[in-house]
């Protein structure tokens, strides 16, 4: 199971509601962390999402309110004793920002912070069970979207069919493991008995970015994409001209790109409700949310 | 009227009641910020304190925790149009970090920030009604501490007397205000009328510091002292090798500082009540407070 909180939902300034974006992916055990606004490691105090398992941070763009809460986070690790690399993936200048954010003040880092820059749309790092990839997207400055691709999982395991072979005891698991076995003389392969691959769950992410039709290749059927919607719909040319997406033209993509849940955050701090928000890009594409800070969610 | 809040109070690391150090001064329709950590500016949003009236910015030392809310701070000034300049105060190094800041990101900030390397004891700037000093205090970086000085308000006046010399009218005011006023061929002087002048409030911070006899003339008779107590006394050996002080330590500096009242603050995360840190405190200052987020002060 994929496990998501945002951790900060506004666009460009906090509000009383919502902090700056972040958000935390938890799977097998990691925790990826998908920007670093300011204050990212307090919010993080209200969940049960740990500091200390984020080994790879996602930087969309440096505009402030995507990274300000870098060097708090890393000066905490530090002084919680950390001794792991941290990874930082992020656009263009993503070496050269974080070298600075190292130099600020007395930072005495206790570990190594490694800065990625990624400039063109490929695969930007691994775990055991997932891959973490990247694509640039169109904002005032150097932008990425990011997709977490869980990896195929093993088939449906038939255990009628097992029994009915004759498979029992510690060769059941074995078998259910992927592995043949014997039965007297007769050997049992996997493939007998274990279903076709089922496909991981995809999760698109876009930060900041213009409406995007690159976007709708990158992010086709993900099981979730978590779109920036700066803006609501009545502000669509003023959107265009800054490079950010209204939640009409967010749902459009999500549509297009036939994803099965889309989740808008980056809210404009115009927006005190969203009932009106939410309603016109459920207009659009119905499986649609408003992020709101320390909303959860599960992707199984 | 000096009023005070405390954005955060919190030592190293944040805790769930316990932001960083800030603390802000309203002084004359100008607000003083004295540090600014990592989310002082939505801190701010929970107040009635208007981050675009903070002309001033004080930072005691270049430690993330004192420092980390700067680029948040700064961008949204820049974001709500702000045009005024910035000053940041700041011991060696200051000019330096806060260059490295701008240029952290992409900023575009509309406005000048003004940085100050202030390396010795002395005035560091002057409002319309106040002086705000420096003094170099003992941490394991250059630490600065700061003290708000009130100038003197003109002495108490006395109507009764004023009246008897047959002063009315127009020339009340006016003498009133400190003028001469002739009341047929008699010149009245305001010194006739008026008492000495009353000296103005004073309120001395310190940041970070090892317990440090310099503090105790620099604070001398002020009407507060707000210290930092990151340990309490059971700490005191470690403490002093890290540079810091605790609550008794503090509480021993008011006393031989014959300052009016002592707040505590810059907690340990360790302390998750302070009943004990408190009276312990008390002991040896009697009119002692420990520091909470959002805690409001007056100084009349």
């Amino acid at each position: 199971m994929i496990e998501l909180i945002f951790l900060g939902t506004s666009g460009g300034m906090p509000t009383k509601n919502r902090a700056h974006s972040a958000i935390a992916l938890r799977y097998g055990g990691e925790i990826l962390l998908f920007e670093c606004g300011e204050n990212t490691q307090r919010q993080l105090m209200y969940t049960t999402y740990s500091p200390m398992k984020i080994d790879k941070v996602f930087i969309s763009h440096w505009h402030a309110d995507h990274f300000a809460g870098l060097p708090g986070l890393i000066q905490s690790m530090s002084l919680l004793n950390r001794a792991k690399d941290l990874h930082i993936y992020g656009p263009k200048h993503t070496k050269k920002f974080v070298d600075m954010i190292m130099k600020t003040g007395h930072f005495n880092c206790r570990f190594d912070v490694v800065a990625h820059d990624i400039t063109s749309k490929k695969m930007v790092c691994a775990g055991k069970k997932y891959s973490v990839f990247a694509l640039p997207v169109s904002h005032s400055v150097e932008t990425l979207a990011f997709k977490f691709e869980e990896m195929p999982k093993q088939g449906k395991f038939d255990a009628v069919k097992a029994k009915k072979l004759g498979v029992e005891g510690p060769d059941f698991k074995k078998l259910q493991k992927g592995k043949s076995v014997k039965i007297g003389k007769k050997k049992i392969r996997p493939e007998q008995v274990i279903g076709p691959d089922r496909p991981g769950k995809t999760i698109t992410y876009s930060g900041d970015t213009a409406y995007s039709e690159k976007l709708i290749e990158f992010a086709k059927k993900s099981d979730l994409l978590i779109h920036e919607a700066t803006y609501g719909d009545e502000m669509k040319l003023w959107a265009k001209k800054v490079k950010h997406c209204t939640n009409v033209q967010a749902a459009e993509l999500a549509k297009k790109a036939k994803v099965k849940e889309l989740i808008l955050t980056h809210i404009s701090p115009r927006y005190k409700e969203t009932k009106t928000f939410l309603a016109q890009a459920k207009k659009k594409f119905r499986n649609t949310k408003v992020a709101s800070d320390f909303m959860e969610v599960q992707v199984k």
